[in-house]
């Protein structure tokens, strides 16, 4: 039923997706504010095609938050969709075989920003509520929450949540923003790792100077910024902020066998990466490492003369950007506060250190007892023929975590993505077929969810 | 005599100067290399002005060489003046007062890329020349030879010199491209460092990847780089790659305690540039970090998003410029070869890592029982009222050790500029005063170096 409906149907759910992809809606640039009303007016049409009674654009301090339901009946469970119509900036943009936002159709995959993350994703959802309005088979109550801040950490939707809890009630959230193994392997998303985002400066002297004459004899930015980055880990690739694991609650050897038991071939994963080795915590095999275990990552880093040829100078700073991972229990607001206090000492006289905390969100970890969580079981038993495997991943949706904490409500994240869709990377995809499957999968879960 | 016709003309001479900042003549990019002819030109035509017999734009495989001469009498001695018409890039643009290209005079400075390094020190000598063919007081044979290319590193001036011997003979080289040690303490530099500038680059995996997939998993280039950087020197500073410090000369206690004396306030030398405290090499004071002991600084650094905001990434690849500053008897080829295996060592398997030598030059010292530096003495006595102090830079003019192996000539390093004239950096300048305080020293040289 629902597959005759999306063959029917697939040219415009791809031409609908493309005009979706079409619009620039980078958050993290202040000059795409009006793409980013474009698109929350675009989702808001679009909405009441697929067939809700009400859909809004409210406005936040940020970017605005789209909200929609179509309550067919008060005392039916309501299953809240939630997605992000945001996306990540498209640099190094040299490295796109096809502009970012002219999306394209290659080799059986959409190529453009956000066609996985998380415009192809959250697309999906809007037409398998348009089956099911279009079918009569619509079971239950369904609202969408669609924030446009999720790529710089979602620093309103929380209080959002908070004021606007009256509308937002729900039994379930169901989030499309995670990958599958592979599509030979379905598995849904049970863990996701926190995360606390900094940017740090190192600031020398007050002008820049020249490297003869002053080298040797001056603090040096960029050598002082590299070593204490340096510093943050040690030989073994292990943090070395002071209590940075104290949190950390530890994961049984029955767990961790059990997830060694998750299909995963080490040779596949380093040549999709063109990479001889892995490189990680000591002790810890590469599942682990991204699924159960913290981590710290530099971004981005700047400073001094990076143009064509050479240019002898001393600057005056230096800059990072520094990403850190967290697992549950841990908080990235005192893992910040942690950080700040550690690197600042790591300075040496002669430096002045600024660290900016920029955003953060907690971990979140899924039960698998649940009737939502075994509803997309079946879901995924239906469409894939084979039963999902539970699966931690190394990503981030602080979000998650705030649902749960103001709204009282779990999540479900049954998610279509592949980790080769190169998502926040250039040339990010999604896969046409997965799309299509996401679309068929969807309304199978609002049955088994809402069945006696 | 000079001071008059100075004071008659120094309108148009700053105008003159003026014109010749005006043009854009940044060596290290390809986009100017028209602006470089033009600059070549306009030195061309003044010098004519100025009274050579002969000037000339040669070409080389790189920026063309301008050179010129004016025989009196070939038996009598030829000074050879040595000077850059190319200068620095001008990042971080933003933090300049005024537009880089376009000089104005404020609180008795003149500011503009290029006014001290090298166009206001270069064209002071073709005043004072144009001074002493007026008045007919030109002692002996004169010749120039100004390069476009020495803040690339003189890539093809080496060459230019051995293939053209017979027009470049002389017997002493004067050139003004150093800085006194203050207006009330004159000085000759009478050392200089060598250079070895290099480009690394640190690559993981073939494409960016998302740092919540993929961080704590694969090697970060950035931190690797980073870690890399940091392993290049110990906790006292000392640079760690083996037999780096081989070929150093180690300098008598006597000599250091003549260095000691030279006037050197740290307290102003750390308010000037709003540091707290200075960093180097232990057990050696400031003046001996710059003068007599061999550097490393890393002069820019870049990888992954270092744009606005937040952006999750592990990038592909990590980028640095270092700079090795060298002291007598030091080789840069192979010192640039020490770094580079060393460097390959630090290395975590999952990365690949090149290094590109992209210029260097040796060390020089300026011998001080010569007739010219005792000309060089005099004349500065005569127009500062004080014995000039012999003093040893940190910076390096590769070429004239070249001069020194090629013609079989010293030089004489007769500069001008001061530390605080910021060359290489924002807001460039050079000191009126100073600009004529040269113009009027240039000819008392020539005639003590010719005077029986």
């Amino acid at each position: 039923m629902v597959k005759s409906f999306i063959e029917e149907n697939k040219d415009r759910f791809l031409e609908e997706l493309f005009d979706f992809l079409r619009i620039p809606s980078i958050s993290a640039q202040n000059e795409r504010k009006e793409d980013m009303l474009k698109t929350a007016d675009f989702l808001k049409r679009k909405l009441f095609d697929a067939g809700v009674d009400s859909a809004e654009v409210m406005a936040t301090d940020g970017h605005p938050v789209v909200v929609a339901q179509k309550i067919i009946n008060p005392s039916l469970p309501t299953v809240m969709i939630y997605g992000h119509y945001d996306v990540q900036p498209v640099d190094p943009i040299e490295l796109w075989k096809s502009a970012p936002f002219l999306p394209e159709v290659r080799d059986g995959k959409i190529y453009a920003r956000g066609a996985n993350d998380n415009k192809g994703q959250l697309y999906m959802h809007i037409k398998a509520l348009e089956f099911m309005v279009k079918n009569n088979s619509l079971p239950c109550n369904v609202k969408f929450i669609i924030e446009g801040e999720e790529e710089i950490g979602s620093p309103n939707l929380k209080k959002f949540c908070i004021a606007h809890q009256d509308i937002l009630n729900c039994d379930v959230i169901l989030v499309s923003d995670t990958t599958l193994i592979s599509f030979d392997t379905p598995s849904i998303t049970v863990g996701l790792r926190g995360l606390a985002y900094l940017e740090v400066e190192v600031i020398g002297p007050d002008h820049d100077l020249h490297s003869g004459l002053f080298g040797g004899a001056v603090a040096n930015p960029i050598n002082v910024l590299a070593t204490m980055i340096a510093k943050l880990k040690d030989d073994k690739q292990r943090i070395t902020i002071p209590e940075f694991y104290t949190d950390v609650v530890s994961i049984s050897n029955q767990e961790r066998e059990d997830m060694a038991k998750a299909p995963f071939d080490i040779q596949k994963y380093k040549k999709s990466l063109a990479i001889s080795e892995v490189l990680g915590e000591e002790g810890y095999s590469t599942i682990e490492r991204t699924g159960i275990r913290p981590t710290l990552d530099v971004c981005g880093i700047w400073g001094g003369y990076t143009g064509e040829g050479a240019k002898t100078v001393l600057p005056s700073k230096a800059y990072a950007k520094i990403s850190m991972r967290l697992v549950p229990n841990q908080t990235p607001g005192k893992i910040a506060e942690l950080f700040e206090n550690y690197f600042l000492k790591l300075a040496p006289a002669g430096v002045q250190v600024k660290v900016n905390y920029l955003h953060g969100g907690m971990a979140y970890v899924s039960p698998m007892d649940t009737k939502a969580y075994k509803a997309a079981e079946k879901s995924m038993i239906q469409s894939f023929g084979k039963k999902p495997i539970p699966f931690r991943s190394g990503g981030s949706i602080p979000v998650i975590a705030d649902f749960e904490q103001v709204l009282g409500v779990k999540s479900i994240l049954m998610g279509f993505g592949l980790e080769s869709d190169a998502i926040h990377s250039p040339n990010e995809n999604f896969s046409l077929n997965l799309f299509y499957k996401g679309i068929e999968t969807i309304p199978y879960f609002f049955k088994y969810y809402t069945e006696k």
